[in-house]
């Protein structure tokens, strides 16, 4: 581990680690050598709490100023044996802003303490090796999940599914890389050729199953921050309706989000799991009045950054070719689906949907709903056993790392030194590295624990 | 204790202790004689929970159907040792809905535990007599502190402060009527001219320390409750102006809360620790048009409910007579703050104010803004060492304890029987074992406790 630094095994830092706000306890947690000493300094219970054992609760009293602040239960927890691997104590405390304030800012005025930055008991779990950066990462998205199956994904990532995948490959790359050095270390010429064979199939299955892991990715990504769908159609074929429906029947609905100037999310439904972000739009095409030309725009950019269009048309005037068109320029690689409204005016017609449905009377809605899922997500191939890509830093780790790996097959095919072949897996290897944080820049580390909450 | 009904004792109960929200941590506490069959069903540690030791934590996976739901922290309380004096444990997960959510149904459906009501781990607390009564309800008020000094005053409630001084002239009151009592044993004739005058001053003196604590109530309500100001009078004389004053300059401004349709609480600010709830009034006076009477009634029902009224005029017009007799009729009883504004345009003036301020220059305000308080509260004897009355409940209670007194000298003074002495005695004395819940009926405890949060 490189990022070891004086500094953060020096401080002793604390925050509130629960939600801000009124409910029955608050906990506050430090973080450091200086956790017993200073807790000592304002605890009066039955015992000093620096001669008391690891995962031990002790029951007493705050006191600054000579009153009592509150009476807490003080979680004991001694290095190595704590979420940071520091010693520590958690300070459960009535729950109420004003008492937890005042704990804080007695514990920060009495002792060398500081406030903990945004991440930093996380970051410090992973400088004291109790995580690695890919499961440090996953904390965080733990926390944020917001419906079962982003939980599910960040869970696997926390018990270290991508991480053992990551040293898996790893060490295959390492193996390859030692067999060459050995030959380097013994010979003169240059590898035979059987061994070029061999060591090109070799390169080529890590290759694969990078490839694997990354074509998990579109999936990982809908997985972790849910899928953006614009309901897009002419006006009056019912999108509103249809929208309202989805509301109503998708049993989880998340929440309302207000809408920014920048785009406006309408609501969040949960469908089996994934998030859907529904924006309705007022339409895509090109409108005359001024009021209308923002509410364009907006539509234009909610179509753009689409995953998913539903694309309403209704029995009696079928999908509208200028709205099809449009959409195509905007958004070529988005998934259509076509949704026929409607079906219950009973009209013949000749115009194919992907689901025919009637939001007035619910005919087809439930097929809808349930296909909505399925068509997203296709036939993912994907087990909850096996590792996936949800971040896009491991995504762009993994193509260097791919990119390497097929300079080395280029090297290797070129009939260079094996020192090459060396320095390209080398390459690949220290991608890996980065995933779970062995040779992270302090920049980017900086940047993932900045996006942690505090407390964290 | 006459409450402990064997429901109570039977059932266990689940919540989430800790603000609902997205933070590092939340905590999930159960609490009943199923408390560690319950967490053993689901846990997944080092240890079988129901051998672990009180006061210990344990690291370990909460398992549902297979899968790890989440990694924890057990903390484990063995009665009576515990928060509610029953068994319980407390779950430290990850501070994520999604997560607390499926934890305690997981535990629900598990094992026969039910989702706690409101207040139910401190009524238990108090039916297992870890608190009394005027203690739990301190507990209430302690999380819903929003000021230092509310806190303060919860706080000594929570200490006993008050419990103590009821149990102390509870004690006096026992044992004039154990007096009363070994007399009529010992003698069929009349108590003696001279004990009953001894009697009659014993019972004064408890009536003198009843009216003593009943006096400290309209300060008690200030502090847990904060004070109702008003800002009136005619149109450009600087209301606004002071209102922005007072909010800018008084430290720590605690909220600003939206406006219901019975009343506008504008801004709410802490000085010295009292809760000042700022009402902006468009001015009490009779307005023509409807859109303006609208306000004008709100403003005039703020008034009416105002515990302190700042009566806003400027040095050009002084005061108006029109909206001081208004204010009369509305509220005569509630103390009025003369306010003098614009004092910088150097006009020479007869006008009188309690205070003669400027906000456009700040000359006077910070005069003001220390006067409120002191004028608010008078000269009161009040030290924070003394019992004070916070709460309507217990101040009614007391009121009947003094009138029971009160009869009681009346009826020794008619020299009727000592019996009768002892009647009203018993009666006093009862309304204490109220206070601290040994004779609260069923639904007065049920209507404190649901008033708490979940999780309490």
């Amino acid at each position: 581990m490189n990022y070891m630094n004086i500094e953060s095994k020096e401080d002793t830092i604390i925050a509130l680690a629960t939600p801000s706000g009124v409910g029955a306890i608050s906990v506050i947690r430090l973080s450091g050598p200086k956790s017993f000493d200073a807790i000592d300094q304002v605890f009066s219970g039955g015992i000093k709490l620096k001669n008391a054992k690891s995962h031990t609760i002790h029951y007493g009293n705050i006191i600054g100023n000579n009153e009592i602040l509150d009476d807490v239960l003080v979680s004991v927890f001694r290095e190595p044996n704590s979420y940071t691997g520091e010693d520590s104590v958690e300070i459960s405390s009535h729950g109420s802003p004003i008492i937890v304030e005042k704990i804080i800012s007695l514990l920060i005025r009495n002792s060398k303490i500081r406030a903990a930055e945004p991440g930093e008991f996380t970051k410090r779990a992973f400088l004291n090796n109790r995580l690695d950066l890919a499961q440090a990462e996953a904390v965080a998205d733990l926390i944020s999940s917001r419906t079962t199956t982003s939980l599910r994904g960040a869970r696997n990532q926390l018990n270290g599914l991508l991480s053992s995948k990551v040293g898996e490959l790893r060490k295959k790359m390492i193996d390859i890389s030692s067999f060459i050095e050995l030959e380097l270390d013994f010979a003169e010429e240059d590898i035979e050729l059987i061994k070029k064979k061999d060591l090109i199939c070799r390169i080529n299955d890590i290759i694969d199953q990078i490839s694997n892991l990354l074509s998990t990715y579109s999936f990982g990504k809908i997985i972790r921050d849910g899928m953006n769908v614009v309901i897009v159609g002419e006006p009056n074929v019912g999108k509103s309706s249809i929208l309202n429906y989805l509301l109503k029947e998708s049993r989880a609905i998340v929440s309302s989000i207000p809408g920014t100037t920048r785009d406006t999310i309408r609501e969040e439904i949960s469908i089996e799991g994934i998030l859907f972000k529904l924006y309705d739009t007022a339409g895509i095409r090109t409108a005359g009045e001024d009021i209308e030309k923002e509410g364009v725009e907006r539509s234009r950019k909610a179509a753009k950054n689409a995953d998913l269009i539903l694309f309403i048309g209704d029995i009696d005037l079928g999908f509208s070719s200028v709205v099809e068109n449009e959409l195509h320029d905007l958004n070529p690689s988005a998934k259509v689906i076509k949704v026929l409204n409607k079906i219950d005016l009973g009209l013949e017609n000749e115009f194919l949907g992907d689901f025919r449905v009637s939001a007035k009377t619910g005919d087809g809605m439930m097929h809808l709903i349930k296909g909505l899922k399925k068509r997203v997500l296709g036939e993912s191939a994907y087990s909850e056993k096996d590792a996936i890509i949800t971040n896009v830093r491991h995504y762009n780790c993994l193509r260097r790392a791919k990119e390497s790996l097929i300079k080395a097959i280029e090297t290797a095919r070129e009939k260079l030194s094996g020192e090459f072949i060396v320095s390209d897996l080398r390459a690949a290897e220290f991608a890996f590295a980065e995933i779970i944080g062995e040779v992270t820049p302090e920049d980017i580390l900086n940047n993932i624990f900045s996006k942690f909450c505090i407390g964290k």
